[in-house]
């Protein structure tokens, strides 16, 4: 995992991931009524107008950005159905070449996180059959549990060549509740971030990355920085650009001297670009284009912010 | 939710819920062959048969428990076919009178927790239909983001007559990693389970106990007893019991003096009883009676347990 998605990041000069995170009111009216019509007001009928939408999103920016990050309880909210378009917007991401990020939050012990590891990174043995459940290259992990939960996951990445991006520092305002809570005179998201440091530490990719990153929010600058100096070698996932107020300024800290180790998150705020008034000229009709336009304003932003530090 | 829960432990006099976790090695022989004849070794088969062996411990206990626990991994590791019986199992249970609680350990922020939680506990509104995705009666939370993972999970709980299991204290080894660390002199979990006393005295049923309850594992006895002085109207779900070591004894302080108070959790212990040698004669075409007489010997042990404190 860690490799391809190093090698795109340097091809496609964007440390961006795309968040298919797809709500109901990002959907525009056009791509709704066609679903409706076809499922009726159903599960399925959801689960087609997100599938639809994706697609759109995905094949306006695929060249653009070497990762995506669809959020899976907004598949999951459809039920069965919504399960099923978040494993066709896996399948439809890869064959666009994409790093296919899933944002899973998942967490549990032993044999139980050994089936949650198997489900979105591994395979599963069906009598005789080996089969891939949902097969994304990359999850995200929660670690409350501590290493009993991690520790399956690491083997199946071991295992698969795949990725880990564990939890340690969130972009929301509460985050701080328990994470910020000082044990040993440090908080508690940098003894998660050592824990990240260890643990990442068995698999490396070719390119000197860990296959194990973290989750760090760009809401949180200062320790974004220290969190890059406890974990040098492990590639932070930044969540919190745009809607939830982060700007290319104040992710400089997360990245090395060569601009690499972190890759943003922007998910409203590409996906439902159409709905802002930079925007708004694009129309419903064109929101894969105003999706388009978004990623390259987000690239410059970023890439100036690197360029001036 | 937990006025029928508590009322089933009544009328049941049995604090359990089974824990409905198929791993594979656990169905019988002639289940697979079954569904491998119908459906072929494919996750599709993988999970008709997990749902025909969930109908068959469902049905030789449903008069006796007041509970179950699907641990959704279990399922999710077969894919979209695997989420399907997760759904067809809690629909089963319902049918039976069963509570159903999602062991899912979701937890995310914001809107994303609000659709987790619309997923498991709530309904998601289509065009002008509203629509139910899974509809557990509760399920359990990971609390690592604060209260912004938990509030909209309480919205849901409120609006709907749901409840919700945090986790304060998992019954892994490694648990203490994160859980048990010192802050302002006090373990982590004490914290959490402070904020969940505090999070539950909003949403009470007419028991008087909260609809928000905490997950405590039974392999950690001594810190039961200082979470259940924390939180004296929070139900307490017990993992732990059995396959993880856990035994009655180790039980009493996690329930009141009229012991109520506490559920305790069994999975394996219950449905691989056919597995066990106390229970081996009753064969693989008997795992459902096997499942049965566990259940009856559970009861016994915690029932005496509760008798000679």
């Amino acid at each position: 995992m860690i490799d391809q998605l190093v090698a795109g990041i340097r091809k496609k000069q964007a440390p961006i991931v795309v968040g298919l995170d797809p709500q109901m009111s990002f959907i525009p009216e056009f791509i709704l009524d066609r679903a409706f019509a076809e499922h009726g007001e159903t599960l399925e009928g959801a689960a087609a107008a997100v599938l639809e939408f994706n697609k759109g999103i995905v094949d306006a920016v695929c060249d653009l950005v070497p990762a995506v990050k669809p959020q899976v309880a907004m598949y999951e909210q459809f039920g069965v159905p919504g399960m099923q378009a978040f494993k066709e917007t896996v399948d439809y991401c890869h064959e666009k070449g994409l790093v296919v990020i899933g944002d899973v939050k998942r967490g549990d012990i032993g044999s139980t996180s050994g089936a949650y590891a198997a489900a979105h990174l591994g395979s599963v043995k069906v009598g005789e059959a080996v089969l891939t459940p949902f097969g994304e290259d990359a999850c995200t992990v929660n670690p409350y549990l501590g290493s009993d939960g991690i520790r399956p996951f690491l083997d199946v990445c071991k295992k698969n060549g795949k990725g880990i991006f564990i939890l340690v520092k969130t972009s929301n305002p509460s985050s701080g509740e328990f994470q910020d809570k000082l044990t040993d005179g440090k908080p508690l998201y940098e003894l998660v971030g050592k824990m990240v440091e260890s643990w990442g530490s068995e698999i490396s990719g070719n390119s000197g990355w860990s296959e194990i990153g973290a989750v760090v929010g760009a809401t949180y600058p200062e320790m974004g920085r220290v969190l890059r100096d406890v974990m040098p070698k492990n590639f932070i996932l930044v969540p919190g650009y745009g809607a939830q107020g982060g700007r290319g300024r104040d992710l400089v800290h997360f990245f090395d001297n060569d601009g690499l180790g972190a890759i943003v998150n922007s998910s409203r705020g590409i996906i439902a670009a159409w709905k802002k008034d930079e925007y708004v000229s694009c129309g419903a009709s064109g929101y894969a284009e105003a999706a388009r336009l978004a990623v390259i304003d987000m690239q410059k932003d970023i890439a100036e912010a690197l360029a001036s530090r």
